[in-house]
């Protein structure tokens, strides 16, 4: 399960069943010389993907190929991050999240659970790039339980996304957003409640209907 | 001209005159032992892609570094897709079509012939992500012949782009769009028709003059 | 300090104290079989990156991984180029340029010193793609000292953004910017002067105070 052709530092603790494709890095290491990084039970690593040291990624994880994972990541259980996505170091993302193709998530951000990230969308994580300051406001986004940010959106930096919002594609977030609602365009505004949404297919009444349960 | 650190499975059908740069993944198995990958003459496939069994690729296929191809999609003749570019698995795409780097091509979509996809376009192809149903109205977009779509655009699922239609950079396409117009912006809309495009530099009349004998 | 899974050829003249990670190729052949590959002093090439003959790099290049860099590609001293970003070919690249994750340049761009440019952002080269005289009006942007654009932007073919102009998130760049001016939208429009803007957290009092001096 362990191709040949993968390179797995001792500083690796791999959880059992684990699936690592060729042309792998696990363990890249830091300049932490004590950092480990804790891969979970039932996880796979697609080929050409390169996990630095000091993570520690749960359960049931699922990496697509050519992944970017810097140090001082937690991921939870039943997560997935898509092809040729980055996460750029110090970030939380809780389980069953759902980031998908060539995403960056900027240092110090933080992901909650049942989270879904289209591809092409970039979470930053500084105001005023190169101002001699930069680095005391460092502050990436807050994305809460159940919130889904659409394809080639962007997320400013230290703006909270509130539980189960639906980001349309192609959105600015230049402001917090309360929970429940969509928010499209650059700025991105409310436009409904998530409640208001119907499926235009007939499949179903309300696709965020059962999140009215906990509210 | 198959580097030796590539990896090709034994089900893969190669045509003639076919380059496979270092760190290449051919063949990568799928749920099905049947799945076969063919790949047409005189094509070259660069490093660090990985293109999986049951796709059928025409002749003169240029292949970029990095490239990401999963199950089941068909390329015609003289395609292009681009560095680190992810085509997500149930797709056709027709001859020479033009895909850039770092696109995202959702998996249920319909590529036609002689179709430009500029860098970082996302055809997405569910409405409402994590839905509990969505597995059920997964549809990607269908881009016609000689459609045009510019740089970091993201088209919504289902869509139709009608044939030799501009897409205007950093689009969000949410309706489906009639033949030979330019749109722009989010959501896009008809600005002019592609025929009343002229060459601000002087070098030809209209730059789409000749979908103009078809009509 | 160079793996020996890299694959460097002859014609790649690397100075001291560089750091080669695996799976990297270096001086990758073009149809000149003069063209070398110089990389400066104490540079640091991350795994899985590909770069061209015909390049010229300064001393303390920072490349991220999977970096693509295509033939004849100048970089002043100073630089790092992002994570899975892709420079085209026929570029220029000052000194002291962040360029970050999963960015495309076109060919034949040009961007000065002490740039900054985001996650996400597209620097295009054509206005009408697939226009059968295409290739004789390609030209990339020109990115004047100090510009910093914000993520997931698009700038249009032959744009040029003058000094210190900072562009927001998901902008895109139809027009020519006079320097010193903070743009948002689609198409980008001045909302702001640079001096104008101030630190929400009281850091410092002008983010870009120290560009007063020079005008």
């Amino acid at each position: 399960m362990i191709d040949k052709t993968s390179i797995i530092y001792p500083n690796v603790i791999m959880g059992k069943n684990v699936e690592v494709q060729p042309y792998v890095i696990l363990g890249m290491p830091t300049a932490n010389d004590n950092d480990k990084l804790i891969i979970g039970d039932n996880s796979i690593i697609r080929s050409h993907t390169v996990i630095y040291a000091g993570c520690e990624i749960g359960n049931n994880f699922n990496c697509g190929h050519g992944v970017r994972i810097r140090e001082n990541v937690k991921i939870g259980n039943n997560s997935q991050i898509g092809t040729n996505s980055q996460l750029e170091g110090y970030i939380t993302i809780g389980n069953n999240a759902k980031i998908h193709t060539n995403v960056h998530i900027g240092q110090k951000s933080e992901i909650g659970n049942n989270v879904f990230i289209a591809p092409g969308v970039v979470l930053t994580n500084v105001l005023h790039p190169l101002c001699p300051e930069a680095k005391k406001c460092l502050k990436g986004a807050t994305i809460k339980d159940g919130v889904k940010i659409g394809a080639n959106s962007t997320v400013n930096p230290g703006i909270i996304i509130n539980e189960n919002v639906l980001v349309g594609s192609g959105s600015v977030v230049a402001h917090d957003i309360e929970k429940n609602n969509v928010v499209i365009g650059n700025p991105a505004k409310v436009v409904k409640s998530i409640y208001d949404l119907k499926c235009p297919f007939g499949i179903i009444e309300r696709p965020y209907f059962e999140y009215m349960e906990n509210d």
